[in-house]
């Protein structure tokens, strides 16, 4: 979580309206499930005991709430947006712990691993019904006196369902390039635009749709969106292999040891010559020793992939605060979001 | 899948019109994931080779399609709503077998027996999502000339996902009984209406919300699904413990040897007494011997299960068929409707 004092005063005007929204979106679903995500949101130990604490960072609601005051909305249209962009996106944190196996997430056992896997789908999938249900049905759904009409309901619905449909497929080509040997970097792009780019964009332009905005400025935002999560995720694989240990809660070289093919190992193979061979040897390596580990992150970067990925990260910055370099957007609310996107890349760096 | 000439017309017909659709939408999903999809549908082998074959009983469709005709329009305006019931019933079934640990469905290693548990999740989660897309956006996703306007298409799709909710609920407390020593009827009930009444009272309605038929048309058509639904569950709550293992494929009293908490279960335990206790102290017992489940299925109609189950099947039915009985409804697609309905429960008898 981001320390308050820190994070642009727009997180906490975010927090105070979606918070109570995201409580009563999963005060919708049954007994059975309820506990279960409350536990994985961090609202609930496993026994069902409340916390006080959890909510994860709230950067998808903030770019929601930014998205409808962009277009010179009321920030409350942009709730049921803001709600359903973070209930698809645990769903998919849900799932993709199930399918990575992987059994911790923010310092906690994920919820296949405390629950078992059958739970975890089912949860998983209730939350990405309900986030359909939220936007087809604000009013009924999260008891909000002031929504959208049904035409602009509609429209936020089918992009975040094509929004959704980008990151699923996003998330299936990462699994199968866990059984390629070495990825481009084309490949690597079109999978982190899918599993990142696509609901980063839905988030900053769900609220502006709400709102009934031009679909030119609408797809501005999403632009915005979509580059920032690129940007974000250059950020992400560079930390996955330089990140400091103490900061990242991860061992050095992480995503190295577990040979994910990330931009900056795609960026030094397609570079070539005899390091790329190496490299691409030491990717074929079943098991690998702290000395290939390291040899591997000093190959990455002789064959210039740190340095593409910082350059793909400023240039991705870029195109987003281009995207909404308007005229057409409220001067506040613009240097909001610009300050969210500086924010979510610098606090990374 | 029904022999044509067995089948009322209703079924070609409705085959004719959704057919082509599902294989247009199925066709969106990427290629990491759509012979997976093709596999499940049976139109293609683990390979990818085509099989010629598939494509389920299309009780759904047909409803869908009659759905539509009941309140006056064409039969094309249900398409979506055919595709998007059979995408949402597709996706139960993939997760259900993970969740479940089943190997086998239609004589067919399942899914993620054949693909793993992380591409069946995957691959379920798209079918998901593309029946919300194919709702949202009818035209752009099936390139259909003739489809709803858009306030309906917005209330088509609230719908599924009001009814795919109601569904994953089903689900969740289907596995919550596993860890319960016994069931009452109530709770059977709930769980049965949420596991195949709700998608069946939806598809039974979707064609009429699509043509934006008056709301208590829409709503009685959902009743005939949702009755219709426990009625067939009963007959296969019958069919699970005294079906003929050379028809269901499964051995006898298949349901009670996976200590299933089925309608006539719950029915016997509820009737008390001594047989009651005997049946629960079985129910209880982990590892069950042949005598011991035949025991048991003595048990269960002695105490009324079987005459319970058999007495709610011709309920539900006569409750379905009420519900449709209104001059307001087209006389030729009500007495398909009805056709259906017979056809369905008398064929699993």
């Amino acid at each position: 979580m981001i320390p308050t004092e820190q994070a642009p005063p727009v997180f906490g005007r975010a927090r105070e309206f979606v918070a109570p929204a995201m409580r009563t979106a999963v005060g919708r679903l049954s007994a059975e499930m309820r506990p279960v995500a409350e536990y994985h949101f961090g609202w609930a130990d496993a026994d069902g005991r409340a916390t006080g604490g959890g909510g994860g960072k709230g950067v998808r609601p903030a770019l929601a709430i930014l998205s409808a005051e962009a277009v010179g909305a009321d920030a409350v249209i942009g709730i049921p947006g803001g709600v359903s962009v973070e209930l698809v996106h645990n769903f998919s944190l849900i799932h993709d712990d199930v399918i990575d196996g992987d059994v911790e997430r923010r310092h906690r056992p994920t919820v296949w691993a405390t629950f078992g896997i059958g739970r975890a789908v089912i949860v998983g999938d209730a939350l990405l019904v309900l986030a359909q249900q939220i936007l087809l049905d604000p009013a009924g759904t999260l008891q909000l006196d002031r929504v959208a009409d049904g035409d602009a309901s509609r429209r936020a619905a089918a992009r975040i369902a094509d929004s959704t449909a980008a990151m699923i497929a996003g998330q299936a080509l990462d699994v199968a390039f866990e059984m390629l040997p070495t990825v481009d970097v084309a490949g690597c792009l079109a999978m982190e635009g899918g599993k990142t780019g696509a609901l980063l964009g839905c988030a900053a332009a769900i609220g502006a749709e709400l709102a009934g905005a031009p679909s030119e400025h609408v797809a501005a935002l999403d632009r915005f969106g979509y580059e920032l999560g690129l940007a974000f995720q250059a950020v992400d694989d560079l930390l996955g292999i330089w990140g400091d240990p103490a900061r990242t809660g991860k061992p050095a070289w992480s995503d190295l040891r577990s040979h994910k093919k990330t931009f900056p190992v795609a960026a030094a193979l397609a570079a070539g010559g005899a390091g790329a061979a190496e490299l691409a040897a030491l990717l074929a390596t079943p098991s690998l020793s702290d000395v290939q580990v390291a040899r591997m992150a000093a190959l990455v970067e002789q064959a210039g992939g740190r340095e593409a990925a910082t350059e793909e990260a400023t240039r991705r910055l870029g195109a987003a605060l281009v995207a909404i370099d308007s005229p057409f957007f409220v001067a506040a609310a613009q240097a909001e979001l610009a300050e969210v996107a500086r924010f979510v890349i610098e606090r990374e760096f």
